[in-house]
């Protein structure tokens, strides 16, 4: 082909495209989430990323709806899929006769959003979801296992110092009830939600100007309301001053003392868990519990894990009521953001293969019977018979990171065994393969016990129980 | 909201979407590939779905491109991926400089093609690819190793009675030209390839018909030529005969060769491997070595597991030479008929989790420990909560095929036991909760120690080296 009939390859930007050992730590990262929404019980689910756009924005794009990738093909009008929660409420309406509730499931996959582009943002992303649907009712228990869920989710990732923030829209809806101002209540969350950034004289300022026009008595109670802070036995005590006087508000503090109640027993340390009566979730959405959660020593990153409990999955395709509780960890965000903090491990075995078989001699047959040994053993094995000098072999499984290369010459096929090298340390041992091979799994084994997310260990992994 | 303004939810046809049981089996299936394609040194990619229509479609479409799904965003001119190998050419290109090669990688997506809708055709669909991709040259070897990665994966997925056929399309080649029928030899493939369905008199009259026009002689040649069966080495020797008449049949012979001397070494069984010189594979792209792979009792099903040898992946984005070998597992169709057949396994668990702890009293202190217990033992434990009578949650629990209940009462309580109820056999035992978790572990391990696809084990597992 003419060099002038080339096309420049180009990936698009906002979508992430990891060369080879990212992209190990990446799938590091999914089987972790894997397992771990499967030990509590969730089942894997696929959806297709193209639906049909009338039945995809049933509910209206609001704000998204500008953002979402619509197009026709032939007579279609499609649109991909721009979150997982539509995909679900499809699923679950078009499939309630066939599923058993409460169903719980996850779903780990990609979804698409046309923002501008930004670096950070990405216009294809994963998002790694869990929900417990019930059928016309699902018992709070649900909502108090969800800490635990994200509590052995980031600590089996790496992440221990981290906290789940938890907080109750009724408690919230009924403390608002209580000072008459329901009306105004989203845009004084709105405005407290600043807080941090600019202040509680300024808070107090919008709070009490022309636009909302509290009185200093109003300003006051919502400041020292959201200002309750300390371990949850203490704010629960401080929110008990307000019962009695709304029928909502008591139910939300029934609602937080039920999700708080079991902590210890789902393994959930204290320090990992706050109730935090700032945290809202813009969503009209939620209902009851809402959850953030935030990496102590990076708090700039925002929460990694958000969601809550709501009373109307897929009230836009069915007229069943079907309440639920959901999660959702923004995977390729809190990736990109970790890899940028440096704080992936490269500890883990990244390399393509466990160990590398080298042949150094024209016949192959011993090589390549080796290679089968460790593979039959579970060593991830390549073999390696390219015709290029030692020097530039070694160069090869040195870049890529072996842990292991595996040296077969004439010596060795007449002895009936290899030369391993560790190829972090230089050291070579004359061994059979399947000694190799138990060695090799042993070291693999010890390099990838460690987490993905590097960081201090100061305390066994939770939950304990 | 009112019943009128209800969408009615529906997924688009072509879209495979599963229930959570057989979803768990399609896990299970990618599960295997990934072991499996790592065992042999593949790293894990992952590029998007969406790229620019310009780069993605560099090749040009040929007949695929009718059905590519193609569209604006702004002003960007997009495409959805219609396979992972145009994806990886782009990804090699892009990446040349920061690559190692050989390049080894394995891809398991989703890939997007508008075809008619058709029972048992999607539109979306996955594909799992392996390629090795190598930098000017690669050795012989990497085309010897193929047989072994179909041969492992297929017995990993459960299917023993399947056949690697190979050949080489310089042998093919080399013989037309030793014929003088090289500009007839597309015409001439394809004629053959129908020899199974119309008959070998049929395929006598086409090609000596008017349009091909061959003499008695050379349809003669051909029809004995592709005759040629039996063993590895009873085929070798047949071709011998035409050895010394033209350089390119010479060269796809010694090939040949090589990929079959090592098959016991790979472990390759020799009933599962077959020189079949009927196989072309349509795409001009394969130069050398080519693979399909037929399921023996369903032959109607086609190539489980197709690819093979080509000189140049990427010429169209860069001026580097990069040849490699790959095969493709069209893994959405695989399961689709897999599954219509009735061959996917029964016995592997498919529930949401391995227990489910029922809880009958109030407290639910001692419950929440037994199911943090089951989890950091490592059981996939779903607690449940919901305030129903016993019958039905008993009956929740064997729909969903729960291996286990663990049923936690007033006594249990007090003796720091559950009862630990077999689902399948309705056994019951009391024991402490560390106890039942080693109970539940074994059971489940044993239940899924089976393939996923179900068959005679007649043999133990290839390859055994």
């Amino acid at each position: 082909m003419e060099k002038n009939e080339r096309i420049r390859p180009r990936t698009l930007s906002g979508f992430m495209e990891l060369l080879p050992p990212d992209q190990q730590k990446m799938e590091r990262f999914m089987e972790t989430l894997r397992k771990s929404y499967s030990l509590y019980g969730f089942t894997p689910l696929d959806t297709p990323i193209i639906e049909s756009a009338p039945v995809l924005l049933a509910k209206g794009g609001g704000e998204t709806e500008k953002q979402i990738y619509r197009f026709t093909k032939g007579e279609s009008d499609l649109a991909l899929r721009f979150d997982l929660t539509v995909p679900l409420a499809k699923y679950v309406a078009l499939n309630y006769a066939n599923l058993s509730f409460p169903f719980r499931r996850y779903q780990i996959g990609k979804v698409y959003r046309g923002e501008r582009a930004q670096r950070g943002r990405f216009r294809e992303f994963y998002q790694a979801d869990i929900d417990v649907i019930g059928d016309g009712a699902l018992d709070i228990t649900n909502e108090a296992e969800i800490p635990s869920i994200i509590c052995r989710t980031f600590t089996e990732l790496g992440l221990n110092r981290f906290v789940i923030r938890v907080n109750n829209r009724r408690i919230l809806n009924g403390f608002y009830a209580i000072l008459g101002l329901s009306a105004k209540s989203g845009d004084i969350m709105r405005t407290v939600d600043k807080l941090d950034k600019i202040g509680e004289d300024k808070v107090r300022e919008i709070l009490t100007g022309e636009e909302l026009a509290l009185t200093a008595e109003q300003a006051d109670e919502i400041l020292r309301f959201i200002a309750i802070r300390g371990t949850t036995a203490e704010v629960l005590t401080a929110l008990e001053g307000w019962r009695g006087k709304n029928e909502l508000f008591d139910q939300g503090l029934d609602e937080l003392r039920a999700v708080t109640e079991y902590l210890p027993e789902f393994g959930v340390p204290e320090e990992n868990f706050a109730v935090d009566l700032t945290i809202a979730r813009g969503l009209d959405y939620y209902t009851g519990t809402v959850y953030e959660t935030t990496v102590t020593d990076y708090p700039e990153i925002g929460s990694v894990c958000s969601g809550g409990r709501y009373d109307d999955l897929a009230g836009y395709y069915t007229d069943k009521k079907l309440p639920g509780v959901g999660i959702s960890i923004g995977l390729t965000r809190l990736f990109y953001v970790l890899s940028e903090q440096g704080l992936l491990s490269d500890e883990i075995v990244t390399a393509p293969a466990d160990a590398i078989v080298i042949p150094m001699t024209d016949d192959l047959a011993f090589a390549v019977k080796t290679a089968t040994i460790l593979r039959n053993a579970g060593v991830r094995t390549q073999l390696y018979t390219e015709k290029k000098k030692f020097k530039s072999r070694m160069s090869y499984a040195g870049k890529l990171n072996f842990p292991f290369a595996v040296l077969i010459g004439e010596d060795e096929i007449a002895a009936g065994a290899v030369a391993l090298k560790n190829l972090a340390t230089g050291e070579q041992t004359a061994l059979p393969p399947e000694a190799a091979a138990r060695v090799i799994l042993e070291e693999v084994s010890r390099r990838n016990s460690g987490a993905v997310i590097t960081g201090k260990k100061e305390r066994p992994p939770c939950p304990e129980g």
